[in-house]
């Protein structure tokens, strides 16, 4: 049962307006990571669910609690649960994707304003912050239903929706949420699949279907010592500086090379055999793929398979930056008193947070110790999650596969992605379902950068993908 | 020839004007450093030059040009040229100040508004921001002025000021000034001595007089590579990291102990032998002063004598910060693409800005290449200063011997100091006499720091010795 073939011109001869309700909710500022723009996230759930309630879905807000942030003590957004159909006969599918954005100043480098979506007639590309991660992929089931309601057709499947509002600040309270409603009597209870669209194509030429994700430890690794912070000339040669410990112990983490130099992190992932590495030589990518994304030949290495397996199957440590040194403009001459440096692993089966932690404490501290420094050390897990897995032959992923042969008339590339989303665990252990990651945008959409943008083409066949998907899904035997 | 009895006593009975004109300076917020805060810089110059014209001076406003600061187009305050007595039978002295003052927010950490002078009748402390650092010190030179105009009587010596507005700020127009109005016919024409109020006593107990400064060699080193900023979950272990090359190099510059780890900058200075150490053995002061300004038990010995080595005669490294990296609070994934590490190298004689600059940017590269990373490297001086030493045997500081004797009643410390003040070496070299750093406050003022102060009794029996400085500068023999 392919998509009606009035579904996909319906799709295409609206695509003006369906980038017109793009621009109108990345015009909604939905930063959850900042205080200040609380209200627009807000605003943004309030948008969302009068679009989904226009459109058929019977909806709640379900009240997520309160929070702290940067000391200040703010209302959850809430989260929009919502569901059309509910035929015994049909299978139910949940969505899952989320409303809020990243961060985005014009200063930060920006070529157009971050919340005004740009469309760049030449390239095809709509510019603007959220426009691929993760507002594009939420309008695309919006033009779905918009479809189906306009033409009072019923859907394939059953849909039940969960949308939320804090993805980009730890997805604070949708644990709770997604646990509590999977339970028998639920929202969630009778889903036979979930479908995710967060997440992007491994290059920008092949559809992507991703069935693993890496999982992430942050760590704040902290070391202070003065009262105050301490002029350089009066105090430098005379008292153990926390920056001159913490730059030292920050420096045994990673090699340039990108092997993680705490013991018994790499080591715990088994290494790939023939057979595993023959699937990431199969994929669509090339170095310069990545290079491309990138911005820059920095590739660590020249052989694909090697850069593919970095990404998907291996753990890796970024060190973000450091809270408390000077870290304007100018040359200021001063010795912080208290400085902390940010870390994070990204970790892949059979690596958990809980089995990562003590050895990266140990680490540090044994580092620490070695330096004989005064100054003292503190070691905080900010946030965590452990990485996942799918079963790429199941059912949910072949309507996904056949759904991306009817629409882009390809193969997908089967992935693992190095991100995270921590959520896509949550729902695959606690409803026992299969979980699939279904992404519209391409490899160099730019999602938590500066000009994140969104193919026009991947917005409208990636439209027409979500609702191939839901045909094929109704026909496929589970 | 000591000061007249009813000078010490006009102070006294002055004290609380006085402290309320240091209050009235305080209050305007003249922090050279930000753009903003520029009208008041000026507002300062005003204020300042309107005291010593009502007090007999004569005085000329030097436009010293514009500058460009944070990408913004300033015109610079202007420097402040004073002239009293002009008796060819005089000594003539010149003294020298700055006006403007360090940034402070009562956010930075502040227990009191920075410029709204507090003062503590309890532990007698003055506190605000330029308090210490410099205005009050200058204002000593105004309450002597003041005992001799109010009371009709000639100053003992010729005095030539030269007050400025950019000192916290690197001093920018001042040297050519200087340069300039030291030749022959110049304003600092004739000058016999320099007399210097801007820096503090080693302890909180002991009075000090100061014969050499530390240069300096401020260093920004970048690390680019990507074209934006990364994704870490996509782009971890498949691309050199910047902050990853960062770290390691910054990682080779010293060690928690001080040392410092660049080939032949440690080297450059002659080592002290047992006639200079027997020096600092003697000045009074104990490694529980250094921790108590620092405000933790964080000296890199319990020798006192390295301790105050390592401040006043080796060189020292210390790491201040990175801009480009995450550096707010919370937990941001990011793979920042441009970092730049700042640091600087506080230098003692022989060790010159020029004679450092290839050592470190050798060692920079030398360690860069060792990474084998496809990142590019670059780095920058961004300012330098070359380090100050004085004949502490010669008649200016003399005078102030005896003049710290009768007012404190003990001989100063004579020391050498850790931070750096250009001008001093610019008035050293272009007028060739001596120059004396003479201060007032005490080593715990926290200049630059939050809860700036100068200790009542620091800014009384300051101004009398200031005053009797004088008189003994005239009587002294050339």
């Amino acid at each position: 049962m392919p998509a009606p073939t009035q579904f996909l011109s319906y799709i295409d001869s609206h695509a003006d307006a369906f980038i017109q309700r793009l621009a109108d909710a990345v015009a909604i500022p939905s930063i959850s990571g900042d205080a200040s723009h609380r209200k627009d996230v807000f605003a943004m759930a309030d948008w969302l669910n009068s679009q989904l309630t226009q459109l058929g879905v019977t909806t709640q807000l379900v009240d997520l609690g309160r929070h702290t942030m940067d000391g200040e003590d703010l209302p959850l957004p809430p989260a929009i649960l919502g569901r059309i159909g509910n035929d015994k006969e049909k299978k139910t599918v949940l969505i899952y994707g989320h409303f809020d954005v990243q961060p985005a100043n014009k200063s930060d480098g920006w070529d157009t304003e971050p919340f005004k979506l740009m469309i760049n007639k030449e390239t095809g590309q709509l510019i603007g912050r959220g426009s691929s991660d993760d507002k594009g992929p939420i309008l695309g089931w919006l033009n779905v239903l918009q479809y189906h309601h306009e033409n009072k057709l019923p859907l394939p499947v059953n849909i039940v929706f969960c949308f939320e509002g804090m993805e980009e600040s730890g997805s604070e309270g949708l644990d709770e949420l997604v646990v509590r409603e999977s339970k028998k009597g639920g929202f969630f209870d009778g889903v036979d699949c979930v479908c995710i669209s967060d997440n992007y194509w491994l290059n920008t030429r092949t559809p992507a279907l991703t069935y693993g994700l890496r999982g992430l430890s942050y760590y704040k690794v902290t070391v202070s010592g003065p009262g105050r912070d301490l002029h350089s000339g009066v105090f430098g040669r005379t008292v153990h500086e926390p920056m001159t410990d913490l730059i030292n112990i920050l420096s045994t983490l990673v090699s340039s090379q990108g092997d993680i130099l705490i013991k018994g992190v790499d080591e715990m992932v088994p290494r790939a055999d023939e057979e595993e590495k023959a699937i990431y030589a199969g994929l669509n990518y090339n170095i310069s793929d990545i290079e491309e994304a990138a911005g820059a030949s920095i590739a660590l290495s020249d052989d694909k398979v090697s850069v593919l397996m970095g990404r998907m199957r291996e753990p890796s440590l970024s060190i973000h930056g450091i809270e408390g040194a000077f870290s304007a403009a100018g040359a200021k001459t001063v010795i912080p008193a208290k400085v902390s440096g940010k870390f994070s692993i990204r970790l892949v089966p059979p690596q958990t947070p809980d089995a990562v932690d003590p050895l990266v404490i140990e680490h540090l501290n044994n580092a620490f110790a070695k330096l004989g420094s005064k100054n003292i050390l503190s070691v905080e897990n900010l946030h965590g999650g452990k990485p996942w897995m799918a079963d790429h032959r199941h059912w949910n992923f072949e309507a996904a596969k056949k759904a991306t042969k009817a629409v882009y008339g390809q193969d997908p590339d089967l992935t693992r992605e190095g991100g995270s989303i921590p959520v896509t665990l949550t729902f695959a252990e606690s409803l026992g379902v299969n979980v699939l990651l279904l992404p519209m945008g391409r490899g160099d959409d730019g999602a938590h950068s500066t000009n994140e943008k969104l193919d026009r083409s991947n917005f409208i066949e990636g439209s027409k993908l979500l609702g191939t998907y839901l045909y094929e899904l109704a026909a496929i035997s589970k």
